[in-house]
């Protein structure tokens, strides 16, 4: 079902009065409509008589109408939302058809609503996507790890979804665009914000080839804490998470821990051990079994259906693996310059004369050995 | 109980004779003395009348007698045996009080005896040791990872083990050289033929310091199959092997093979994935289940008994983890520098005003946040 005009009226105002990720409203919003709730929030000092029975009951909501009370007058004119729709952000609600269904997996903590700004379909994005997340203050090593992913995912049709920081989040949406696939960005700031400032060029790229999203109204400001609840979002959006570059108190492993506790599959790219900058990544293999990722041809297999193996790495092949065991001892035993006598390279490779004298001629045949004045020896290359 | 003196000339006759791991001399020796072995291969045509009736029964043992016999001539001079003595080669078989006994663990791949050169006594350093092993064309991340792990398992008791070869494994000898520690190198060479020719003063500092070990007699010239061979004694010696670095063919990964299907630790450390030296260590941290480990702290904790446990890394600690959630939302809604009041403050963070009070006098008592003209601010630092 669409969400109709009071409904998705309702959820752009609690996305001012609410914390994204607040569990009171998730609760309150699974027993009545969200305009039941700003009629409870609008109604004054008794916010309970205007809810039906069993939401009044839930424990908590005292305190939760009185901060959203406390925010009314953080909701903007008309004129502000004519604004920024004119700047091409709208608002998703549930229901709506482009809303990535995924995020029911969040529970009480789904989003009220999302802001969006961009040309790509957030929906069908996600459905075949993967997070590339890391460390702000990446090394050079970091970001060429997550530009190649990305731009590999993106060429096999795999959107590539990230935050909006610099280090690790740019080089993937940078690999992705690069690509000219699509990239989502899950802001932990409005879209009007514009944080970080050094990104509004990468964002307008993004908004052009792919999606913005965020969960806080399009003025709001970044704080601490809306990273940490943000990181939520890029677990639930997409079909698994990578971790590029992350030292142990990285956020990167917030958005990690989400995607285990979500049951998503979670990789990290392994790194030189004397990087602090991997460290994280190193952790979270060991101690949480985070799968390791080597590229995107791993990425792929750890988040594709069962069935869409990729092929096995081998190594080079060289012609001496065809050998039996005994015609690779014999091979062994040929002195590569002077040349030796049959019977000599038989005692040296413990094999008896017939059997040197069989491997020989086969080893001559494929080119390993040839005849020379002194007996046997290895032919060049 | 001690090899008398016609067993353990015997040993040292069959070590000229068989190629080390050759599983028909492992089964006859499960059922008869090395001296009735020596006298079968001697006895001529008909070598299994000279045996017991149980052991002249085993499969294969016309094939082994034949290539033996070949041989015959291979046995030195009673002077070339007293030079490898003044060079200080020495002869260990089973039932010496310094035969390593955990290579019981190789069943009839088990060597016959170990010729040995150095200070250290063999069956001691292995009892605490870890073997520390990669590739050849080691890169300058790998030498040094290795030389820091050798020489910090050096500086705890640990003894390193590894082969003789340039890259890791001599980097990991000269850690552990270089922190005054014991190191095993095992050759697949003989211990007087010194292969390669690079290596003879590292070999002397092992002598030194600790002990070469060899299947070979000390004439023999390395085999390619060799080093395959004797990686299996690498791996049965120590209490736990780490890859340090390996291409996806890398011979330290028979090694690893060894380790794993002796059912002892098998740990890899992490690189670059965009080093193919490090592709081999990933591959078999993923598909083998290799421990991956970043340094000596976790390679003790992965090869040492239950309990010896070592301390969680958890990256840095900052004075704001200690404070409650609603403490955090209150300090992200200050500002750095103009000052707000607590109204707005109370506003921002969504919190009722009491609880803002409340927590900006304990802020403040913290050293987090001060009153000034317009409020309060954060205090720098």
């Amino acid at each position: 079902m669409n969400p109709d005009d009071e409904e998705r009226a309702a959820r752009l105002t609690l996305s001012f009065l609410a914390e994204p990720g607040e569990p009171a409203l998730g609760q309150l919003l699974r027993w009545c409509g969200a305009g039941e709730v700003v009629a409870a929030v609008m109604s004054g000092d008794e916010p309970r008589m205007a809810l039906p029975p069993a939401a009044a009951g839930l424990p908590g909501l005292a305190r939760a109408f009185k901060r959203w009370r406390a925010r009314l007058g953080r909701i903007p004119p008309a004129a502000a939302l004519a604004a920024w729709e004119r700047d091409g952000i709208r608002l998703l609600c549930p229901g709506d058809p482009e809303w990535p269904t995924q995020l029911a997996v969040l529970a009480d903590a789904q989003p009220v609503a999302l802001w969006l700004r961009g040309s790509a379909d957030l929906r069908y994005a996600c459905l075949r996507s993967v997070s590339v997340v890391g460390a702000r203050a990446a090394t050079g090593y970091g970001e060429h790890v997550a530009t190649e992913i990305a731009a590999a995912l993106a060429e096999r049709g795999w959107a590539v979804i990230s935050g909006g920081a610099y280090g690790i989040d740019s080089a993937a949406h940078c690999g992705a665009l690069g690509a000219e696939g699509v990239t989502v960005a899950v802001l932990a700031s409005g879209l009007g914000y514009g944080y970080p400032k050094g990104h509004l060029e990468l964002f307008s790229a993004i908004a052009g080839q792919g999606v913005l999203v965020s969960e806080w109204p399009p003025d709001r400001a970044p704080t601490r804490a809306g990273f940490l609840v943000r990181n939520r979002v890029i677990a639930a959006l997409s079909c698994g998470t990578v971790v590029v570059e992350a030292a142990l108190r990285s956020g990167a492993l917030s958005t990690a821990r989400h995607a285990r506790d979500l049951c998503r599959p979670l990789m990290a790219v392994p790194g030189p051990v004397t990087s602090g900058q991997s460290e994280g990544c190193h952790e979270i293999i060991r101690e949480w079994g985070a799968v390791l990722v080597t590229g995107a041809r791993d990425v792929i297999e750890n988040v594709s259906p069962a069935g869409e193996l990729e092929a096995r790495r081998i190594g080079p092949v060289y012609p001496r693996d065809n050998l039996d065991p005994v015609t690779a001892a014999v091979l062994d035993a040929i002195p590569s310059r002077d040349g030796s006598g049959p019977a000599s390279i038989a005692v040296a490779a413990g094999v008896d004369l017939n059997t040197v004298m069989q491997c020989l001629g086969e080893l001559a045949a494929a080119g390993f050995a040839e005849r020379c004045a002194q007996g046997w020896r290895l032919r060049d290359g």
